[in-house]
């Protein structure tokens, strides 16, 4: 049963869907409108009426869902590369993590449901505006409690409050600036991540990392293709976005000496090379 | 600093890397062996060297690091797919979800590390050798207790023992026929998601899901290229994979009798339209 | 130098270029005027001003310019999309080629460009309105002496006028129909070409090719990405067309009886297989 | 009806075959062999069998078939980039053009092709074996009356013999060292091209053919993915090449005084403006 409160997804069709809440207040559209607080006691997945007839259905709104319909003040992380982050930080409940800065709390919003409850992601912005706009947006998805604003800029130089985190995620112009910041932060083995929509951000933000002490640093870029299934004429979409940016993971290290220091073998090197021995952890 | 059992990435480069518990054993490779135990009481991100004096990194595993590093016995779904899908999927610590079936344990080992520690992720799977080789992997990863396994196989007709679950994963080569027990088991408004390699596994998937009962779906393919950042010669690399599947995601409603039933319009038809309206909530 | 009646691409950037002849006549934009007969007499590659001091340059106009600039009754195919064609045809000057249909003459330019001077495209429409304005293209490419035009729909069991032609093209919503009357007019061994919008358009064509008698049946998708190269800023372009359709191609042979048949080996089943066997000609 | 000397594609299937001429000679392959001269006299389309029953077909082979089956001594261009390519370049029946260097002959293959009879491709290459493979290639496909190799490396400063070219391909590691050279060569108004495998090459590419004299300049990628239709099962190829290199175009001008220029309206800045207006040539 809906509650008051309770965050839904108002579902008509891939263009007209809103993010909203189950509260005194009314939704008014081209075809009527709906009084909100009526969906309290409905069930989800119910279907609803506007005063001119037009139905909607009432969704539980996924993190895709939240993010798409964010108030935006600024470009945010799309879902296609929060879910690969995902996989490619170390975030799990009770995880505490950075990011810098908060934009319109797109990425946000996908880590603090994922390290909740007790977990935390701590957020550096310089923009008072954006920690508004975005604290809106986090208090919308009921998710605010789990997310710590600092109204500050991190400089070439400076350091993050924090130690031991779990994962630093930078998402400035000038990456490469904070890569230091990043490190320190870290605990020792633990991933960063960047978004660079540029390939001079990026070949200058990977020669960094390396410098300062990162490894097993990837570089990717995603594409998402929706296909439109319709019976006799299914066929994928015409138009899609085909870059948002290159986004780049890597783990922190204690840098080896030049002599001891596992050879990074380029795949360009080793794309004639014998398969990858695979050798087996013997366990008494 | 690294304790009894931790999970190791142990890591050299993009081809040479092993997934270990620092327990009592012996690592062997081409240039030499390590003792595993050795590792207890090193640091994260320490580097050690083999017998012979080849280095390797100790990283914190990621997700995708442990999913690479399955042992498989099947097909699995890839950190790309499994990112994407928790980002449609209604997952949050503390959620309950299903899946069939569990495969190698790639998707099981991401879906309980988000909804650890109080969610759980419920398998059914009919092949008792999956299983097995399912279990060891999220034991090494320290994810079995999350993780409920079911030697059952879900038929045509049959349901699943729960219901009111967050999110329900259907991986079988039959998706279209566990399409009405997704539906019996999920919460009203949550989603459903599955994968299918060919077209007409997916067109007769998504009917089937618009007939049950099933709205808002989705189907998206997803690719992934690496770029390769090298001084004075970066480049995207040359060869990826282009196809796992087409993952497609639905939320249940109570179907609305037709005449009242949101109309679907389709991307064919829009593509030509006035941009969406905006109508906003007034909330009082 | 510049002669009467030269094709010209007025070009001032991505956005504002056009396709015109320096014959008599004036060119009206927003930022002037320009007399088209002013350019008899400059040389190609020269800059030109409108008389509010808007720069252009001649440019010698390639098959993507005069197909981009083509003014439109259809949907075109675009130049990805013939660029891979004349590669897969049986085209060169002298060629003998027919499509069906003409559409807004896109592909008929870049086929009577090839051809040329001896060969011939014979295109079949059944819409008029069409043919006058491909005809009013190709006379602006200059190519209209090079295309045969016959204003006649193609229907299932019909035949085309000629035999022994060096390609076809099949350019219709049902493209299967008319997969038999390619067959019939094809020399042996001469492959036919056809593009499908749907994946069921896709299916059914390809399985009528099969029944039919082609072989070497290749379907594929062609994707073309931009990259924006700016000082400090180099990335590729935000969003990209695709999906055009789905590209066939066949070559026509005298079907062998099923147990002497080259057995077509699916990709599905070889991509574990040994690599291919590599034997050579022995020319004495 | 098959003549001695005709260039055949011997085609069993995707992996099996094999491009040869009707002439005195012995095929062999792990099926056995097949005497070529008994194809003369064939028809295109036929069937034939090795002495141990393999069954192949005698197909027309087309520009990809000639490309992909080269006697390869460096790499070489694809099929998918060279399509493109024919779409952008100033080539027809009697085109007059440039390429260095001429690698395997793939690029000359089809450029021969098409600027025949009276055009010719002039490639300039330093490596004298590769011209000696080349040009084996180009006999075997009964093109090399059109091509004239000129062995002889292009340095920095050095120009080619010729003027008033119609199009000029640079294919070599130093792209932007021979622009100045292109910029020479060809007419007013026309376009070369190139092909960088990096990003390296090509922002040094781009920035040197702005600064020489090239405008219009356009870079590409481009990807081919196959779908494999199957009864039941049709779907995407599960791997393909997703990069080969970065082509670049652009058209030769005389610069304007910056204050006259043209101003390139970059994609960057033009996302969010207005439609392109699109004015009309008046013609009296």
């Amino acid at each position: 049963m809906i509650n008051e409160g309770d965050l839904i997804l108002l579902w008509k069709d891939d263009r007209h869907n809103y993010l909203m809440k189950a509260v005194k207040g009314r939704f008014h559209c081209d075809k009527g409108y709906i009084d909100t607080h009526e969906f309290i006691g409905k069930e989800f997945g119910d279907g609803v009426k506007t005063s001119l007839g037009l139905g909607f259905y009432l969704l539980r709104p996924n993190l895709s869902d939240m993010i798409m319909n964010l108030k935006r003040q600024t470009q945010i992380m799309y879902p296609k590369d929060i879910g690969y982050l995902l996989m490619k930080a170390n975030l799990f409940p009770g995880a505490v993590c950075i990011e810098s800065g908060i934009g319109s709390g797109a990425l946000t919003t996908a880590m603090a449901n994922f390290v909740r409850p007790n977990g935390k992601v701590i957020s550096y912005e310089r923009n008072e505006a954006f920690i508004k706009n975005a604290l809106k947006n986090l208090e919308k998805h009921s998710l605010a409690q789990f997310v710590e604003i600092k109204h500050r800029e991190i400089n070439p130089g400076d350091s993050y409050d924090e130690t031991d985190v779990d994962f630093v995620m930078v998402d400035v112009g000038n990456q490469y600036d904070l890569v230091p910041a990043a490190y320190k932060a870290l605990r020792g083995g633990a991933y960063m991540a960047t978004i660079c929509p540029t390939y001079d951000q990026l070949t200058q933000t990977v020669f960094t990392m390396e410098e300062v002490g990162f490894t097993n640093i990837e570089t990717v870029e995603i594409q998402v293709r929706r296909i439109l299934v319709r019976r006799g004429k299914t066929r994928p979409e015409q138009h899609m976005p085909c870059h948002t940016g290159f986004m780049v993971f890597g783990a922190k290290v204690k840098l080896l000496p030049p002599e001891q220091k596992p050879q990074i073998e380029s795949a360009i090197e080793q794309e004639d090379n014998e398969p990858a021995e695979s050798p087996q952890q013997l366990v008494e």
